[in-house]
């Protein structure tokens, strides 16, 4: 099986988002990329999750779009995920799903506020949600068009999607994304948290306004930075006293 | 067995819509019609999920309306099922729950809006409410009744019921439907997930409007036309380039 | 073991509430009576579920209110459950749970209007909510004086115990009960559910008002009148024609 | 193994707040100590919950906050926890979760008032939010300083953290302890359940107060005073005639 283990990778984030309650019924789907190779395996079209397995991801080639390898037809999706990694040059996995606070976020074309360090511990500042597409986009290459109000968003915001590694598409719902696959499946579960925190908050507290920008940028750090030291990426010890 | 593959269908859609999160105790219940044979199979009245088999499936003459096999009594909502296969010609399989957000739309007797691309994937404009039944029509034969509102919101509304396959009768909860049993549970499950999302959009912008019919039909057509490309039912490729 | 079916009876009417997720920690007890032997069985106090069995169940004496056989001591709501049965003379098994959206109703001291069928086809009107105790009745025999509050507000608004199985402790949260243990678990979870679908209902239609008589009625009358006809206790027909 | 039933203790409780919900990837991290030889066990940091076992528990001494035994590296809000062990005598267990409704409380900054009896049952009194750390607070030791401004919010309002075992950090979330961890993990699990009420309780009436003190305190004692009747610590005897 060709690319078995990025086909294995992405398989297996595909069925996180499912574990984590983002997913009803055959929606949503997640991508890897072999950058060297140029290819991404992406989730079959409306295939049960309960049957799916490594050698049902499909193989489409980063350049021109087509199937390299695999038995099924990819997600009609795939177009969007193909323009965002021509684009956005450090991703190397995408995740979409139809978790049900993004979407309600994107359904009500409201960008997500960093309201807590939850957020910040993933996102550095709001998630910022794209502008309508307008009729054409929407008659012509609507996927491939998704992709564009998405890089767009980012361009005209001056947003770096490794600060921000998720969008939400008005009225559709969130794209997230990483360096893997399985970093943009952890992303979306995050993702769905915080939007689910901030519904909360705001019910709690109207007129919540963001969190101040030095706790953001310390928690972002935290997990991110050349100084990050969450995690066991380095020998441990306390630093407590 | 009589009809042992749609008592199956059946069995299985029944048990879908408990999998999902739809039901509670011994509420709800799906049937699945052969029109050929101008048979329906229904779940049985008031029996456990958990013991529920495929045998127990009442098999009810989409005719005359008498149990032609089966040795439980069927569901007390058969009448209602029965009048909107007699209605509704394209309908092979009807699901009623009592899932909590659909209901409390039905409640609050308020047709569910369009809000974003999860509902245009399934249903084509808004799902309408019932008008509230009136004294005669409760006091009378009341589950009969319930499919006669259905079908006159229907036709006053002039809504295909292939278009928008749910409605909310007022008061009381969801009904949907589809070409097969399988078909109504999956249109259920997608019913109370956009129900939820529609709560939760109205309370991050209590102003929001329905999206715009160009992405509505977009949307639907992708999944329902003749152009359909969701899923695998045409070979495979990817149109992303 | 003496009284073993009631025993089994009512620790599975236990683990009921707890497999239908109205059970955090220790919290709830259900118990269940023997009116001919004037014994109840009742879940010990503080004791895990993952660890319950029939055997735990403890014996208390309807009359003088006496541990008659059990190796534990009995829930600390045991006088609330014993001076219902005194009272309520119909009533075989009695739930109480912290289940959150009836809670939430018992904290916010607000009766539970009648929106839908839902409610009607368990509860005949509104579920009352108690008034506040005095300061000497908390002091007091507080549990005690809880089951004198609920009988109160029975007999003060003229309701009867058969048609609303269910009262709201003010601030504190729901007791419901039935003709067994099984069954007033049963109307814990119709409860819990009706509570939450009603604060929804009230978020989609904040004038939501309370459901007409003649539906509330019909559906009470389906599952709980000599005309009922909901369930298997009768040979089975259709009346669909 | 050092201190190896501290470390099952540490383990179990850990994985008690992830049955209970409470935890989504690998956020959050529970500890116990043991005061007699100056060491707790905590978390380690970012290392997946599925895999988690006794051993992976890390042991830091109490007074130097240095690694005593372990092979990975400990929870990054060490540093909080020892604050909270050197400062809180009493206190045995410490756990910390990104739980969604206790950390909307805490996003909104709003102390969490006593609004029903099962608040009451763990908690004396409302839960209290801290204030803002100070922009050199969080440049500085940061997780050290969170510890500080929990002690700070309970010394300057003459709170008793044996009375008050939870608080909410500002714009970031809860932190709860007992005399063990497994009563650290418990506490924390009342507290979200406690919170989620609040939210709906205040959504069914938005002018609700504070439950009376009268019967928080009879709630309070009934489990924590000398004279509890909670449980089983006693020999048992119903005291409901």
């Amino acid at each position: 099986m060709a690319h078995e283990l990025l086909r294995e990778a992405v398989c297996e984030a595909n069925l996180d988002i499912v574990r984590a309650g983002l997913v009803k019924l055959t929606w949503g789907n997640v991508s890897g990329a072999d950058r060297q190779a140029a290819v991404m395996a992406i989730k079959p079209s409306g295939v049960p999750y309960a049957e799916l397995c490594a050698e049902d991801m499909v193989l489409v080639s980063l350049k021109s779009g087509e199937v390299v390898d695999g038995k099924y037809r990819p997600s009609s999706d795939t177009p969007t995920h193909l323009y965002l990694y021509r684009h956005f040059e450090h991703v190397g996995g995408i995740a979409h799903s139809h978790s049900e606070y993004a979407v309600s976020w994107a359904q009500a074309e409201r960008a997500l506020p960093c309201l807590g360090t939850t957020h910040a511990d993933h996102f550095r500042g709001s998630i910022p949600v794209t502008r309508r597409m307008r009729e054409d986009e929407i008659r012509g290459a609507y996927e491939r068009n998704t992709g564009r109000v998405i890089v767009e968003c980012f361009r005209a915001g001056g947003i770096s999607p490794s600060d921000v590694p998720a969008v939400l598409v008005a009225r559709h719902g969130p794209f997230t994304w990483g360096e893997t696959a399985q970093a943009a499946a952890r992303n979306a579960i995050a993702l769905e948290c915080v939007a689910r925190m901030a519904l909360y908050t705001r019910a709690i507290s109207p007129e919540v306004q963001p969190m101040g920008s030095e706790l953001q940028d310390k928690h972002f750090m935290r997990k991110h930075g050349a100084d990050a030291y969450y995690g066991q990426s380095e020998p441990g010890h306390a630093s407590g006293a």
